[in-house]
Order: structure tokens, then C-alpha cells, then sequence
């Protein structure tokens, strides 16, 4: 139903986020951890939009945010990402500027569905990508720490094999 | 455009209120001035969408909300309320419990529209809807308070005559 999908994009447009983080990490090459993630908040009183959403998309979590009293949905499978979130946006689009930031979060997540984040070049790519997302958002590490410290990576071929490995 | 207007009713059921307040009064007879209004918050970085509902709706007023740094789309004429607002989402509900507000939002602009408030049973019925409504927002009087200062208001015919007034 196109009305509850553009409700949906609404909704969206002023509670919800396209999320690009990063965490180090001894189990990945490059020493970095790329955690994408699409989430919207709401009052922990009233749910039911983010419930509506669940069970209209089959996919995501609901879960207290512990930052404030709110709710928080969010769908952090990049195959769930890929296959349901992304067309959703692209189908319904956002209205107001949040709508560079879901172009940005969706090219970064096909980066990461074809593996090619697994090789430096394509991982630096992505990370300069992803600083130019939610400005007024505050990050743990600098993109200069992020971009100074990364290991070696994986070579093409063995990028590729990795790609099944994805959630 | 029913898409636009699905959108509009999804960002405000993130975003929007439905607010009825109360104000002392030496012009009004009864003591108390009622004012309803519709808003619609948003971080001052990104205010395409009031404009958009300002475009559309060709009504209320863009400006900065002093409490904090976002910007609020507003409605407070009790004409433009009854004429575009409240026909708006009686076609496209909001999907959570703040429907249940709009509802009684609706009741308490068309007391006031056919000039019922103006009489202490009318005004006073008014005043008990509007206090269940937001329950988690903060008043500056309680209903008793405004309850039980009320002046002796006006006859059927005085008030029917003052509907002319309205905003």
C-alpha cells in the first residue's frame, strides 16, 4: 500500500537516521569494523509507528535506546539493508536534505554487499563517504585515526570469497 | 497529491502537536483566553518540510522556537484550523495514539468555531477534553485553577453573536 509507504517515508524524514559507524577490530584486515544501520526513535509511550514498520518490512529489531527514554527501531543486516531498506527510500524518497545522507548510506552499503570494503582503497572511499553523513552527529573516532591506522587488507580474490560472510 | 499528504501525516505523527492552552484574560468574559494551535518541530538545519506543509496548506507561520534550536511550523488561526488542518487528517489519520489528540483537538476547534466557548458549560466540558490531551506535556495552570476562576461567561445569544470574531 503506497500510502502507508509514504507515511512511512515521513515518519522517517523527521526521526529517523542512516548510520555509517566504525569500530576497531582485531577479527577484520584493515583493523576496522564498518557497522551501518538505519534506525528511527520514538517516545518509549508510543510505539506503534515503529511496530507498524517492523511488521510491514519483516526485518529490524525494536529496543530501549539506553542515551534517552525513546524506542528505538533499527535494521542493521546489510543484507536486510540491501534488499528491503534501500528500495524502500529509492521507491518512496525522503523530501528534505536527509534524503543525501540515505544516497550516501546506500552506496556504502553496496560498497559492503560486494565485499570490495575488505580492500584499502574501496574501505578509504567509503569511510571519506560516510564523515560526509549526519554533520551534526558526534563520532567516537576521526577519520584521520580511522584512515592512520588501517592494516593491510585483503587482496581482490580474496575480498570476494569474503562477501558470503556478510549478516 | 495523496502521497504528499500520506508523507505530511507521517511526519507529523513524529513530529507534530496538537495543543490547546489556556491564558488569563481581562477581554474574555469568562476570565480565560483558549488557544489552539497545530505544530510541527524541526531542527532549524533542515526546515524543507515545514515549508512544504506551509506551501501546500497555504496556511500558518514559520519561526524559531525560543525553548530550544529548532524551528516550528505553526497554525493558530481557529479558521484555518477547521478549514485546512483538521480536514487534512480526518483524510489521512495518524496511525498512532496521537490520533486520539488530533480527535479531540477537532471537538475543541469547533466548540470554539460555532462560538460555544464563550458559556461556562461549553467552555468548561472544552477545558476537561483539553487536559487529558498530551498528558507528558507541562502546564502552566491546572484545570482546577482555571476551573475555578471563571466569570459568569455569556448568554446563547450574546455568545452566538460574538462567533463573528473569531480569528
Amino acid at each position: 500500500m503506497s500510502a502507508l509507504a509514504s507515511y512511512i517515508s515521513g515518519y522517517v524524514d523527521g526521526e529517523g537516521c542512516f548510520c555509517v559507524s566504525f569500530q576497531p577490530s582485531v577479527r577484520h584486515c584493515l583493523g576496522w569494523e564498518i557497522r551501518p544501520s538505519f534506525s528511527v526513535s520514538q517516545n518509549a509511550d508510543r510505539s506503534e509507528i515503529l511496530e507498524l514498520i517492523r511488521d510491514k518490512w519483516k526485518c529490524g529489531s525494536i529496543r530501549p535506546d539506553r542515551s534517552d527514554k525513546t524506542l528505538k527501531f533499527e535494521v542493521r543486516s546489510v543484507t536486510e539493508l540491501l534488499r528491503v531498506v534501500i528500495p524502500h527510500f529509492e521507491a518512496f524518497p525522503l523530501l528534505s536534505t536527509k534524503q543525501r545522507d540515505f544516497e550516501r548510506f546506500a552506496v556504502i552499503c553496496r560498497i559492503i554487499g560486494r565485499g570490495a570494503h575488505l580492500r584499502r582503497g574501496e574501505f578509504k572511499k567509503l569511510a571519506r563517504i560516510a564523515f560526509t553523513m549526519n554533520p551534526s552527529g558526534r563520532r567516537k573516532y576521526s577519520l584521520e585515526e580511522i584512515l592512520g591506522s588501517l592494516g593491510s587488507g585483503k587482496t581482490l580474490a580474496a575480498a570476494a570469497l569474503s562477501t558470503e560472510d556478510l549478516a
